[in-house]
């Protein structure tokens, strides 16, 4: 095999100029000897464009998911008794929904064996958030991984380098090749990390929007079909929902800020927007997991766990368990601030649209997020919303409360914060939070 | 500017598939910093396929071939007497047509610097024919080719490694990253090192069928337009003619067999096919060159260069002035012979079909030429087509006489050229010589 001849028959011909379907072997022989060194970047590149134009089926996405897991590590749970769900977001802000879906989730009976990111570009991370419980360890070997989670029901790790290196490979080529936003690939690499980390069945939270990775709604249900399809292609039970990330998630978004906002929800005083989305996503990996059939009875089981006071047991048992102090993370909430505070106001009355985006970028020089790897980043940095999209605001009106890193920062974020704010006369029709399901 | 962004740019996006024109400076950008070595090839090679698919316009090709040209020496003829027009063949099996071209257009008044390149595959080269004159010399120095030019009329060379550099690494990034078949590119690499040579017009012979780089009809006029689009974007005079290479062109295939039918040609005795191109190539040549103002004008000036013996003059004079002896040369005409013969005979009676392919491939096995540039070639290999396309044969007929390099090559080239013949009970419709013209 040769590979300039996998990557003609992906590109195709004048005769059949969508190329042909690849087998696993064609799949494998790329990724495996490209993970070896043995066939170089500037053919892998090649192909990453020609798989762009022609794209994958969901079982050569399939195939190449298995493959690129396989290149490293992954972990077994086999040991243990499940069900094992995990739930995966594409990523926006004010995103902390994992926080209080895990311990609600596991309460209702369903292991959580949750393998996070971090801050990067407009949008959040959760071992970033995790991080700012003082202690907090996101770093965990398999073995305390599985201990914890049985223990715990759910448990909260990094990546490792030693799983799925293809995908950290081709991650780093398709960056500097303009080959990212590939539904195939983009499948593929989320997939290939999601199912390494054990999970029997997924569910999906691929959001659109300015604040998201897919823009467009159109792209975010393709990209939601694939994810599903593959999954289940790859013989585990999966679902989706197609969720708006125009405007900021919540009231609060930063590190810490959002561990506040995630007892809130495990309180049962959440805003409408994440209690909302964590039912309902948790509502379908109860649904995955078996221990419910219908979506009203997965609420219903969520809200009991919220009700009960189980889902915050857990989630203060899990902060102990991976490192942290849950007393002094409660004396610590809505207490602990960063000095560096500023006030947006209103610049006019009127009916507001705060955009996730640029709320996103501000988040980077506040020190919430980052932009390159390698970035520190500021646990007590974000914002508090006092007002959201759609409600009606006069000038002069504290729409945001705003905390720095450090005085300087304001300087470049606080334009960026003051222009996500747009203004109409007339009240605005707010999008709904969940666009579609995929079952 | 970053590569990534150009890449993207040629990419396009959900919205805007096709992707968008690339600037004169994009262009630039790209290619320069990828000849110093400070553009990787994982970035071109994904470039190379976004062109691939979203094609380029005929001003990005005149730019990006304009660039390429630049990245070497360019021979410099501004200092001399023109019109300098050149032809350039997409290269087939038995197409010795530059041989007797060149001295009958420069017979004509009309100079040819011309540059040519070596057999590869199952396509002859000029070089390897030129050279199976003993003594003929094809590496000329700028200084002696434009010598040559002024004296003879035209001159005959290789390409040096300093001219179009930037050709010959993109070339090889092609052929491993499967982006060789795309118009705009095969245009820029043919272009850049024609123009580099310093034709002030072009003639194209972009042959299409079995024996030709294009397979296809449609992709060879695709080819043969963007090729005198180009050009003439370029502000040069470019024609072309779309012709038929399905069967090998003239009796003779082989490297010193060639030069026999080019003198065969010159005297005015030479196959039906071979001086119809010849001299319908040569017209197109002296239009552009302005010394025909029709067709028919320019096939008479070139009929009357042969019928006065004044091409037949130049060409031998050529001879000498290269290296080669001409009174050797015409000693050894029709006698000189390789000592390795075999017959192919008529397996059934029929009219018959000669495949140019499959009698490429055979020469290479006869060491008429090569699978790999660095391989050797033998002057005296080739065959001598008793029959071509069209003719009937009775069971036994000589077809071909078929000289080898040596004894043990005809084992595998002997069934390859009987499997090049095919036989019909009736009668073939031979499909024109020339499918098309674009002025």
């Amino acid at each position: 095999m040769r590979a300039t001849d996998v990557i003609m028959k992906k590109r195709g011909s004048i005769l059949n100029p969508k190329g042909e379907k690849l087998s696993r072997e064609e799949i494998a022989f790329l990724i495996e000897n490209y993970v070896k060194g043995e066939i170089p970047d500037y053919q892998v590149s090649a192909w990453l464009m020609a798989v762009y134009f022609n794209g994958m089926t969901f079982e050569e996405t399939a195939d190449l998911t298995d493959i690129m897991l396989h290149s490293g590590d992954v972990i077994d749970l086999s040991d243990m008794k499940g069900p094992f769900v995990d739930k995966h977001s594409t990523g926006g802000v004010g995103d902390k929904i994992s926080l209080p879906l895990a311990p609600i989730v596991a309460s209702c009976g369903v292991k959580v064996p949750m393998m996070s990111g971090r801050a990067l570009g407009h949008t959040g991370g959760t071992l970033d958030k995790l991080e700012s419980i003082e202690g907090y360890n996101v770093q965990l070997e398999s073995d305390v991984f599985k201990k914890y989670i049985t223990e715990c029901g759910f448990a909260m790790t990094g990546q490792t380098k030693k799983v799925v290196p293809a995908d950290r490979l081709l991650y780093a080529l398709r960056d500097v090749t303009g080959t990212v936003e590939s539904i195939p690939l983009i499948t593929a690499s989320i997939l290939s990390k999601k199912i390494a980390e054990g999970s029997e069945a997924l569910v999906f939270d691929v959001k659109y929007g300015s604040g998201a990775f897919m823009k467009n709604e159109q792209e975010a249900i393709k990209l939601a079909d694939s994810l599903v399809k593959t999954t289940q292609a790859m013989g585990r039970k999966a679902s989706a929902l197609i969720t708006n990330m125009n405007t900021p998630l919540g009231f609060k978004t930063g590190n810490f800020l959002e561990i506040e906002e995630t007892l809130d929800v495990l309180e049962g005083k959440g805003p409408e927007d994440v209690t909302e989305l964590t039912y309902q996503l948790g509502s379908l990996m109860l649904i995955n997991g078996g221990k419910a059939s219908t979506k009203n009875e997965g609420i219903e089981l969520c809200k009991n766990a919220v009700q009960s006071g189980k889902a915050m047991e857990l989630f203060l048992k899990n902060v102990d368990m991976q490192g942290g102090n849950s007393k002094k993370l409660l004396s610590e909430r809505n207490v602990r601030r960063s000095s560096h505070v500023r006030k947006l106001k209103a610049e006019k009355d009127g009916f507001i649209k705060i955009d996730a985006y640029k709320c996103g970028l501000a988040g980077i020089h506040l020190g919430v997020g980052r932009n390159k790897t390698d970035e520190k980043v500021f646990a007590d940095s974000g914002f508090i919303q006092q007002k959201i999209e759609g409600d009606f605001v006069k000038k002069g009106d504290v729409i945001m409360e705003v905390f720095g890193k450090d005085e300087d920062c304001f300087d470049s974020a606080m334009p960026i914060l003051s222009d996500s704010i747009s203004y109409s006369e007339s009240e605005i029709t707010k999008k709904d939070l969940i666009l579609k399901e995929i079952l």
